[in-house]
């Protein structure tokens, strides 16, 4: 049997990497295409063979795609707060990237695999914990509005023009090497003697180590199909960032305490806990308690730090 | 005071010219840009008096756009068909345009009001009637989800920046002019000889003449608000297709009768009838009946034929 291939736009990103190595440890041909100055050997560990740095639009899809058996569509917004300041500039790298793929697969692949990891950010306020999948879509955000109507467009083309696809809204993803979000402030909040940290701690996150995030989105691509089934990547429990804040200070054996404000940060939600029912039933389960994956982190936070 | 002005993009089609015409004729000046060659001859009795031949991009707008106090976005698809068969184009025309609008908006225009005719395509197969402004969308082609998430980014721009905004849901918009869709069918079908047509007969739609739609677009200016109201553009009436087709057949004195083959057209949702409580709670209200409306409509049918 020949290899088979992925092609993982967004590879360089943090999600994107360790999808394509997720993929290259069972034996795919990876090749990536997005933003990043990416030499041969730093993206070897990463086992992405071919790396086009470059837009993500048809005219480059058709140069540089090939014909992968899955397409992991990784490119796109990572940030809220990005996307309140240049609502316009996060449509095009969430939206457009998309329709600009779909697009190409209907056209020239359409036996191809789409798997998109999209985002919790899509169900905004939820009014039931923990979130099933057909909860109202609520999203507070630019960012979660993107990422909803990314999602519209893909079941759009799946059923208009038989694209199998899959779609996983990941929680919080995290691990060592991810440079913002919850983990990386806190660790240089303490770094620098700062204590004091948005919110009141009792908001909840629901924790997803990046290695599980990776086997979950290669998992599923057994599961696509025209009618675009949709995942919770979580764990499945709602932590209170008080708990993470503090797990954080634990590692760092500091004798200081986070201090919460009480203010909120514009287009955040409050709360996040999934439901994993659906995803669970797939078979795959995720394997990174968040204690020991928030030590991991502190630990490669320290190494990064002293490098 | 000083005379307000529109901006109508889109103002060469058949919606537009009569929304640009709705507002000249109350005393508004007009300018307009999109597609279409229009000398200032054949605009004047649309009371455009600025035209700008051009995509609607956030470049031409901040050349052309000037500074008005309403915004009228009739530019976009407007067919389904064109939909199903280039759906990158359609998302270009009716997404592109709207984010590229209301960016402008947002950054250099935050005070003018935008007001968007958007479609009953966005509700789909809807499971109650008549529709109402808060069920649940499910559009059934890519026009529809283009319109959907067009009306998305309205809200967010909406909710977020602030900008005042209103979406009007037109049903079957029809009148004098307008050469495409069921009426112009029906009267080429009949002055061919044609008598045999789509569907079982007993399908609906909801027909509001063009020069209700842009009474009720220029109507909702006065209601437009950062919560982005939706008001549905019908009259409130789901006519069976057999009964319209029937009476095009009378106004032409033809002795044939049509004849229903049961096929469907992709994409095209079988019922259509507006609740119509919250847009005739503004004060607004359809003058033309169907009948005479068809009846004015075989004649101008007739008499271009004659030209």
């Amino acid at each position: 049997m020949s290899v088979k291939t992925v092609l993982v736009t967004g590879a360089y990103g943090f999600i994107g990497r360790h999808v394509a190595r997720c993929f290259g440890e069972k034996g795919w041909r990876v090749a990536g295409l997005g933003h990043g100055s990416w030499t041969p050997e730093e993206r070897q560990p990463w086992h992405v063979s071919d790396w086009h740095s470059c837009d993500i639009t048809m005219e480059t899809l058709i140069t540089y795609a090939d014909e992968p058996d899955v397409f992991v569509h990784c490119a796109g917004s990572g940030s809220v707060g990005f996307s309140v300041s240049h609502p316009h500039q996060d449509f095009q790298r969430t939206v457009e990237t998309t329709i600009h793929s779909l697009e190409f697969l209907r056209l020239y692949l359409p036996r191809t695999i789409f798997i998109y990891p999209s985002s919790a950010g899509v169900y905004g306020i939820a009014p039931i914990f923990p979130i099933k999948e057909d909860s109202v879509l609520a999203p507070v955000s630019p960012y979660g509005v993107h990422k909803k109507i990314a999602e519209e467009l893909i079941r759009s083309y799946s059923a208009q023009f038989d694209i199998r696809s899959a779609i996983i809204r990941l929680f919080s993803v995290y691990g060592e090497g991810l440079r913002k979000q919850l983990l990386w402030d806190t660790c240089n909040k303490i770094t620098n003697g700062e204590n004091r940290f948005y919110g009141t701690g009792n908001e909840t996150r629901d924790l997803l180590h990046v290695n599980d995030a990776a086997s979950l989105l290669y998992h599923v691509t057994d599961h696509a199909s025209q009618a675009c089934p949709v995942f919770n990547g979580g764990v499945g429990k709602g932590i209170l960032i008080r708990d993470i804040i503090q797990e954080v200070y634990h590692c760092f054996s500091t004798i200081n305490h986070p201090i919460f404000t009480g203010e909120g940060k514009r287009g955040d939600p409050i709360h996040y806990e999934a439901d994993t029912s659906r995803t669970l039933a797939l078979g795959w389960q995720p394997t990174v308690n968040w204690r020991s994956g928030i030590k991991n982190y502190v630990e490669w936070f320290k190494s990064d730090s002293r490098t």
